[in-house]
């Protein structure tokens, strides 16, 4: 069959709206109608040629939402004309991982992931004869795409897709870092570093897990509004402290430190910070940011022999097939707002005005509908 | 009354037995007779004038077990008679550190014994006229001490004082690194870096916890016959892996990796690579090391978000009157040894061997009996 898609011909340059060629869903597969994409920070950092395992040609997008329109063999989880959303962390409920009950990053299909193709190692993408690669599984920019079974959540139809296809990455990853990986309990107090989408989502996740104080740390005054919106109840921009120094304003602040923290710049001195800003003896931080290759996190030994914990977050911790239906569930009962944070709605054409609204930070998320 | 005791009156110079004046325990403390202390890295890190906070003249000593002489007003949790281990970390029941459930910190007379005195400010100890110092609360290197009643920890009367002492720091430190720090779980594999006397404790935690493969990580293989007498179940020095990487190594030793890592070095290369040797999406790396001051760890902020965690861990993670009984009682029913660790058993005036033999890596840990 045939499919609209904007697609990455090479780094460093503009997507380009072409018709592809899609072959149908092999065993285990599915075909799925993307109804609405998000357009993420990843598939710039990768478009923008950061990403050293960047593959090109390329059918970018991970954040997507969308219709099954047919099943290939064996595939039981999901039918026709149930309502998915792609995952870029699968969910097999077989591999070691996903048996292990301690993770979320199931590694039945890493491998070929990484390589931009299907299970079977091969793309059912191709334009003019030639080979284009699948991206973290999804190839969201993409009317319709192939995806396998166990790279889709089955979520309720009642749904919008402009707005829950952002919990295919945005809102999961900050939602779920509070939820599942740092398990935020009522009254816990809490910072978030950098309030860009994700940081929104953190503060929204904490509101919604009954945090106490939830303190939103960025250099730009203009996100003040927006933190509060969500849920942040104090705000502290480190370039008007003065002589004051962050660390020991906010540890003042949280009389002792944070119980959680959260790094959603990911700026390698920010993650210092997040870490030494936590309450000594449980205080634990948690990096969500994706760091520029090659930089690293440093602290004193010291920090974490009395008692506080570095962790990370991929995805929000969140099983996908198990976890995304219930966000999309707390959306649609009101527990979590999406609709204000999708700031832009762009056809497949405009595609590249949503790249240019993020690099220029006038986006919270722009959504493609097809 | 007097007291036999070894005083460092200056860093870098002998310790010097002799007789101070010991004024009784004043309302909420106890006085001890010290029967037996072991001599521990950390008195000789604060001697050899390593520690920038330490305070002279003093007594120094932290791991000693003793008999309970005297008791000031109001005290009611011990009686003269009774058997009790010194505890450099108190625990008080009632400061917000001891209420949280989350950590063994009490902060209760923080500051106090920091400064080497008393809760009320003051020093018990004196020579001839002048005030001698408390070190970390215990100053068990005194025949006759003085303690906050919060500070020490009441055990059976069977446990003999030359072992037991122990548990007043290594064997607290180490085994409960692996139980109240890590729990480990049946089956867990761990690695542990530096087979020192914390690192055969952590190994013997392991082994009593029903961990699967203890590797033990030494670059003296004098260290293995050692490391196996405890529970370690394999070796590896990585001065003989020629080309290969140690943590590659112990990755591939253990299928991913380790469920737990401990640094019982001090030494944050060595801690570096004990977090990357964790496992992907649960592997817990514990410091418990003291590093030389101004020394930091680094990594690559992706180890913690592909689901590694970085923690420390505290005088064991033990709260002491409640954690060090039960260590003891591990210890009476043989689930843990102590016996073969004590490789030297000293008189007091020969206290200052007993710091050589651990600065030439001759002794396990030695000991002074009264």
């Amino acid at each position: 069959m045939k499919t609209r898609a904007a697609v990455a011909f090479e780094a460093r340059k503009p997507l380009e709206v072409v018709e592809l060629d899609l072959a149908g869903p092999k065993a285990g597969e599915v075909l799925v109608e993307i109804m609405a994409t998000g357009i993420c920070h990843t598939d710039a950092y990768t478009l923008d040629g950061f990403d050293s395992e960047g593959i090109f040609p390329a059918v970018l997008g991970h954040e997507g939402a969308g219709i099954v329109r047919e099943i290939g063999a064996g595939v039981t989880y999901v039918q026709p004309g149930d309502h998915v959303i792609p995952l870029y962390t699968p969910e097999c409920r077989q591999c070691r991982m996903c048996l292990s009950g301690k993770t979320n990053l199931c590694s039945a299909i890493r491998d070929t992931q990484g390589r931009g193709v299907m299970p079977d190692g091969t793309s059912r993408f191709s334009y003019k004869g030639q080979t284009v690669f699948h991206y973290m599984g999804c190839s969201t920019f993409s009317n319709f795409t192939v995806l396998p079974e166990i790279a889709v959540a089955k979520i309720r139809t009642d749904a919008p897709f402009q707005t829950s296809c952002y919990i295919g990455c945005g809102v999961t990853t900050g939602v779920g870092a509070v939820v599942n990986t740092a398990k935020v309990r009522p009254g816990d107090n809490i910072v978030v570093f950098g309030l860009g989408g994700i940081g929104l989502n953190v503060i929204q996740g904490a509101r919604m897990a009954g945090a106490g104080r939830i303190v939103g740390v960025d250099i730009n005054d203009d996100k003040e509004e927006w933190g509060r919106r969500f849920g942040m109840t104090d705000f502290v921009n480190p370039k008007k402290l003065g002589d004051a120094e962050l660390v020991e304003t906010l540890v003042a602040m949280l009389d002792g430190g944070a119980d959680y923290s959260f790094d959603c710049t990911g700026n390698t001195d920010v993650m210092r910070q997040a870490l030494e800003c936590c309450h000594k003896g449980w205080g634990t931080s948690i990096i969500i940011g994706v760091a520029e290759a090659g930089k690293e996190i440093s602290t004193r030994p010291f920090q974490l022999v009395t008692g506080r914990n570095w962790r990370g977050s991929a995805f929000g911790g969140a099983k996908g097939r198990t976890d995304v239906p219930r966000i999309v569930d707390w959306y649609m009962e009101g527990k979590i707002a999406i609709d204000p944070m999708i700031t832009h709605v762009l056809s497949l054409d405009e595609i590249n005005q949503g790249f240019d609204l993020m690099h220029e930070g006038k986006s919270i998320r722009s959504v493609v509908v097809y």
